[in-house]
């Protein structure tokens, strides 16, 4: 028997560690399980294929369990992996459908559990009509419900990504949405000022957001299903589905209960090349911490391109390879309605957190020369490091072109650039493009103006 | 009486030098020449004016003479200057609409004259319609004469940037639009697979591509104006009107006569602070040349982002501050009908002249998650150096969405990254977007591989 390679989930990570491995080293025995019904999905979409942008749920799936099984990987679908014993290197697992059990013996074991939603300890939470959005199947159960036709009145707590782009689909359905947060502005990650903007955004397309105020309890009907929720402050929103978008944390139970060390952020803790503290043990995706490059903090961020590269790196490396995963510095981006927001480095409260001192500077602009017909708003922020100069976070906010410039920034933070530097890049311009000057130049200039209004300070 | 600064040349350098000296220390006497009816204005907007997509001249004016006025600067216009004496420390100018002559003292000089259009020496190359597009005057005599409706058939010399912009915009006022170019593809600074994506494109808009054919006379009809345009291989192209699209050199005259050294590719030769070999003068904008940092040579890039930065450094010199313009990387950018192309770095060709030894990966893609709706194809090439996979170079083609991508991949070429650690770059993914693998982190990881595959070779 070849060396044997057992991974514990087939999305992102786990489907792209068994490919990776395989095809390094053609000769292992893969063997994938996944509890759900597909592989390889994009979770990320789920909102896009709720709101009908998306037609099928087919359009979601990158690689089907029967292209993997032509990769030459055994997949086990519907079937959950229950335990993990180091010392006798096996899995315990049972199908789902059939309720059968067994072991899997491994040599190397991928965990790549992913995550689960988080879910406030109130009561009703459980009722029917309470939906999380994680997986595929949340996102096909919750679909049959809105084409079912009976729901007209939605409530999304949390205002997080995931809760605005869930509204934004029930939004785009006809529905009444409601979206209850605890923060004084949606999407949290973002300072205050950009979240306002996106606020007003989220109110302009007609959904009604409810700030500073969490949920109490909800409210189940005669029937056993949510029919409202009740929030901290004691308002009452009717709710014919309640969906959870209050964010997800890293499914380690199993991880726990195996021994496998768990890091400070709650993430499976692993090195650059994805082992963890067990020889022959790997993790990759949403169920690991990764290292935040400007905070140094370890960090949970659960997003599928990390979670792709990790499985990737892990993948290169069980095959005979030599990968690493550099860490993370916040990057993330969302499409609200009709406008686009960004982040990347460290907000305010972050950089205050992280114990750095800092000027803040921002612009308003177009995304191309004002001239040129469809130019778009932008602002872009930016948050510099006092005396150095050294970009720490920017954030942007506007409307279509607006987002993507983001990846810039992100570019120069990892490089360690200060803002006097950042001005002074050749950065692509044409009218339809771009003004003269670049919102990301212009911002640029402003923060460095700020760096030497401060350094004249002292 | 206070410092003089005279400024020759109003444009984007001119103007951003005079301002930031005068903001910076407003005792400065600021005097600014232009010999044409408008400052400050987009050059790069010409060809969406000609087309109707910029409604008015006056959309392309950052800053009108008034403004200029009004900042406190001495604004002559209609004012050419046709002499520098470096000895007595004047310029010589001449009015052009009164004939007035006179001579102006300084203490600095900015030496922004921006570049002269070339003009192939064959015959008929100075009959009436045959036209330049480098000034805003240029663009109204364009207009006007595309106005008066006579015009039907269009022949653009030169598929460069301009050459393609200015068909496309014919072609959008509905006119019969042929280009002819010395090189196999159009936009020679591609390489040739980008440059032929290009090509398909432009005749796809329905414009003649005539190539690998240089144009060896204008044919004069007997009213004196341009009838024809007769090409090397002997084609009688038929022309209402000739517009010259072959590129810009420097106007570097009146320094040459003044004793101005000029650099080896034919610029002003100038500094990190935009001095020129002259102390107290100094220049900016598309005169001058300016340090490549891949290549280590000095090029002239004729760009109006380029100048507003060169002439912002020379104004801040000049007003006791401290600015350094730290050179260029050739990143460039341009729509060319529903396509988008851009580029950074060396192509091919430039890498090889450098003395460069590389490989190449391009990868097609799209420009949202394949599934997300909108999606546009997207293609991205790199260059990346042997052994230590540097990335040299970028190139991008696409439709809506995909060209300004370039910028991050500016931004990796400018901090020297390989294309190793590129592809694990913390970008931002969701699905409107990008897919969960950025096209440019893709063609990354297939540079990555390109590079390793070559060291096995050794």
């Amino acid at each position: 028997m070849g060396r044997r390679v057992v991974v514990i989930g087939g999305d992102a990570a786990g489907g792209s560690a068994a490919s990776q491995a395989k095809k390094r080293q053609p000769d292992l025995d893969v063997v994938m399980f996944e509890r759900g019904r597909a592989t390889s999905y994009s979770a990320c979409g789920i909102p896009y294929w709720i709101s009908g942008a998306v037609e099928t749920e087919s359009s979601l799936v990158a690689r089907t369990p029967a292209q993997h099984r032509a990769a030459g990987i055994d997949v086990r679908m519907r079937t959950e992996v229950v335990g993990i014993d180091l010392d006798r290197r096996v899995v315990r697992w049972r199908g789902l459908e059939d309720g059968g059990e067994g072991t899997e013996p491994f040599d190397d074991l991928v965990y790549a559990t992913g995550s689960v939603p988080m879910r406030p300890p109130v009561p009703g939470i459980d009722a029917a009509g309470v939906y999380g959005v994680q997986v595929l199947d949340d996102g096909a159960a919750l679909r049959t419900e809105l084409d079912d036709g009976s729901v007209r009145r939605v409530v999304v707590v949390g205002g997080g990504y995931i809760g605005l782009e869930i509204a934004e689909a029930c939004r785009v359905r006809g529905l009444e949405v409601t979206v209850v947060d605890l923060s004084a502005t949606p999407v949290g990650t973002f300072d205050p000022d950009v979240g306002a903007t996106i606020a007003d955004a989220v109110r302009a397309e007609g959904i009604e957001l409810v700030l500073s105020d969490g949920v109490a309890a909800i409210e189940v009907g005669s029937d056993g299903r949510a029919c409202a929720v009740v929030t901290a402050s004691g308002r009452e929103l009717p709710a014919d589905l309640v969906v959870l978008g209050l964010g997800v944390r890293p499914n380690v139970q199993l991880a726990r209960e195996a021994g496998i060390p768990i890091g400070t952020s709650g993430g499976v803790a692993v090195d650059a090349r994805m082992r963890t503290g067990i020889d022959g043990v790997w993790a990759a995706g949403d169920c690991v911490e990764s290292w935040h490059r400007l905070s140094g903090q370890r960090v949970v961020v659960a997003l599928g391109t990390h979670a792709n590269k990790q499985g990737r790196v892990a993948g290169i490396n069980i095959g005979g390879g030599y990968a690493t995963f550099p860490g993370v510095i916040g990057t993330a981006i969302t499409k609200i309605c009709d406008w686009e927001a960004a982040r990347t480095g460290l907000s305010s409260t972050e950089a205050e957190a992280a114990g750095y001192s800092f000027v803040t500077a921002w612009v308003d602009s177009t995304t191309k020369a004002g001239y040129f017909p469809g130019a778009s708003p932008i602002r872009v922020k930016m948050i510099a490091e006092r005396r150095s100069g050294r970009l720490l976070g920017a954030q942007i906010v506007g409307r279509e072109g607006a987002a993507k410039r983001i990846d810039a920034l992100a570019i120069c933070i990892w490089n360690e650039m200060g803002v006097d530097e950042i001005l002074s890049l050749d950065l692509s311009y044409a009218p339809p493009f771009a003004p003269v000057w670049d919102p990301v130049l212009i911002a640029a200039r402003k923060a460095f103006e700020a760096v030497e209004a401060d350094v004249r300070k002292l």
